[in-house]
């Protein structure tokens, strides 16, 4: 039996391609340092675990479509840190901040409709935006110059009579770039003048570091409807196995739409969204140690990753990514030989090949995506051993 | 701000819809008996819950994209109760049943492509349907002859050269309908000779009454890559809000698609993964009490119904719903009408109008969806309301 078309040719994920190397290299009995994947090492609140442990309820029921009403005020009062006002009728919860922006593509654009993205951009957009019939239009940035968006004009030349939205991921995944807020009032300027929606992902809102300054979609004045910000509980409270997300906009149009598309899945899982609540319940408690420690690491990381020899890398503002240019070719093969070749006392390091994160074919073929999701000991080994494993490889080749 | 096309299309559910009014009614005093949404009132097992409570970790990390190991361990063990014998690796875990059903679509049809179901059937169909680019084609069945399937030759009929499969509940939502061994045949025979895929939504396999037998898709020999069994711990195990559910196959490369689709939104939520683990653990000691309880209710809603002059049901073998036809032609208004005007001592009924349920156009305008989710007494009460509204609103027309 053949399947669609579309079905053989659902790529794998970037991220995880090369897990069954790793799951081979650790039955070998390897140590496998995973730089590959956004999972945090750092506790989840004990409040969001408190949660799951006192749900009283005999019935493990269904809730509404649009998220939990306890949910979405926890959600309107977070919003207040950041002295943005947000309601929870202008919040629809969804299952992991993925749903989020698949139900706002499909709110936004139809099928054939074109969405411009920064490039390197998070690998996922590619399957949600395959999923809605859209495609992705890369706005090409560069490690050379730490991810600067290029000029209005640049931008606006990527516009078409099918573009429908700027989505853009602020701290960035892959890239750890954090927009200034004249960057993002770039992108809004372009989306007022050719009528766009602007998609803001925001899951790494809070990991900004040093004197690096945030600015959210919501800051931006005059956008109301054009709006809509996309978020996760995931990165923030490190709690990527709850799969809760949510959208939040002024558009009452797009929240309602978004409502509709979440009654066929019917609702998002009732007791992660209590846990949710508890999250961001908890958020002031809790947030800003957890951003002190991925400030140490992402120090530990840059100057690690700074000192091997032909590394060309930037140093990242935010979220708890960076991309690393390699000096080599094929970046992919490196980082399955390196599962499956190298080790240094029995240990390795798994990093995610860049490519998957660009949509401009033959770009990033040399490059690596690192998490800086460990401890910083882990880090440090981890970054002596893509060394000696680079300089290896390199003598391999030659 | 405009939004898509079918952003601004996106069908409210009609399970759904008239939430708005029965939240008005409630607000108002009244107590609404909710026959219109498969939310059972039976407690789920102790286990499921006890599950949450006894998560250990302190990290709430990423699961498989494909579903945690013990709970596809778990559902290959629970097979084994119909003779049927399922590995982990035929297993991919997804969001709800629902997530199962989207899979199964992209993998299985381009868009363009068309799939035949018999109707009427589970709304949300649909929904999946359009968020996949294909077409639902209705295999017409009627409550007059209690839903049974038509001829081979008359399902072949609606076979063209886009169909890709044959998408079927079995025991039936909306209809309580559950398919012969020879019914289930004829299915897949129409799927062999024209080489379609057969999906068999079986979320309601042990809900069958009487001495009715139930046929698996996996009970048929020799389909081995054409069926995909969609199934969900929501109503199994009064499990709704965990959202979980898989798809099952022999089919390797349908597998590995859907195990690709579902990289793309990461991974099943993990904690409520290891409550339905513990759920199928829990099947033999839980299941056979719960069945009872739905066939004294089954009895006690098919009794009432019979007696309110001018309704139209028959027996549902199956599942925990009817479809009843009603004397009057806009089932919907009726059902809106009970919300907002309509009480027997403060207390009124909600049903979801039966149209939606179906995609042949103006058919089921004068028919409702009952679950019968609740106990007997309320049941009994529900029908007892339901017969004094249909004569208060007959009246009102002449």
């Amino acid at each position: 039996m053949k399947l669609s078309s579309r079905g053989q040719k659902v790529p794998a994920s970037p991220i995880r391609r090369l897990v069954p190397f790793a799951d081979q290299a650790k039955r070998e009995g390897a140590r496998v340092y995973h730089l590959n994947i956004g999972q945090p090492d750092i506790p989840t609140p004990p409040e969001m675990l408190e949660a799951y442990r006192s749900f009283g309820d005999s019935v493990l029921a269904y809730g509404p479509s649009a998220g939990l009403p306890v949910l979405k005020e926890a959600i309107a009062e977070y919003w207040e840190h950041f002295a943005v006002s947000v309601s929870p009728e202008e919040v629809v919860v969804t299952t992991g901040g993925s749903e989020a922006i698949l139900f706002a593509l499909l709110a936004t654009c139809d099928p054939g409709d074109e969405i411009l993205v920064p490039e390197p951009f998070y690998t996922n957009y590619l399957g949600f935006s395959s999923a809605a019939g859209t495609t992705v239009t890369p706005i090409p940035c560069s490690v050379s110059d730490g991810f600067r968006l290029p000029s209005f004009e640049a931008i606006e030349s990527y516009v078409t009579s099918r573009t429908r939205a700027i989505l853009y991921c602020n701290p960035g995944n892959p890239t750890g770039v954090v927009y200034s807020r004249e960057e993002v009032e770039r992108m809004a300027s372009v989306a007022e003048k050719h009528n766009l929606f602007l998609l803001a992902d925001e899951v790494y809102r809070e990991f900004v570091y040093g004197d690096t300054e945030f600015t959210s979609a919501f800051h931006l004045s005059g956008l109301d409807e054009r709006v809509v910000v996309l978020d996760s509980v995931s990165k923030r409270y490190s709690a990527c196995g709850a799969r809760v997300g949510y959208l939040a906009t002024r558009n009452k149009a797009l929240i309602e739409a978004a409502t509709r598309y979440g009654q066929a899945r019917l609702c998002p899982a009732t007791i992660d969204q209590l846990a949710a609540a508890a999250g961001f319940a908890s958020h002031t408690k809790y947030i800003d140690e957890v951003i002190q420690e991925y400030e140490g690491r992402r120090d530990v990381l840059y100057s690690g990753l700074d000192a091997i020899p032909g590394v060309e890398t930037h140093v990242p503002r935010g979220a708890f990514y960076t991309i690393a240019r390699l000096p080599l070719s094929d970046a992919e093969s490196f980082a399955k030989w390196m599962l499956t070749d190298f080790r240094v006392d029995g240990h390795t390091v798994m990093v995610a090949p860049a490519s998957g994160f660009y949509a401009s074919p033959g770009v990033g073929l040399d490059e690596v995506r690192i998490a800086y999701v460990l401890n910083s000991a882990d880090l440090k080994r981890s970054m002596h051993i893509l060394g000696e494993g680079l300089n290896a490889f390199q003598s391999l080749a030659n």
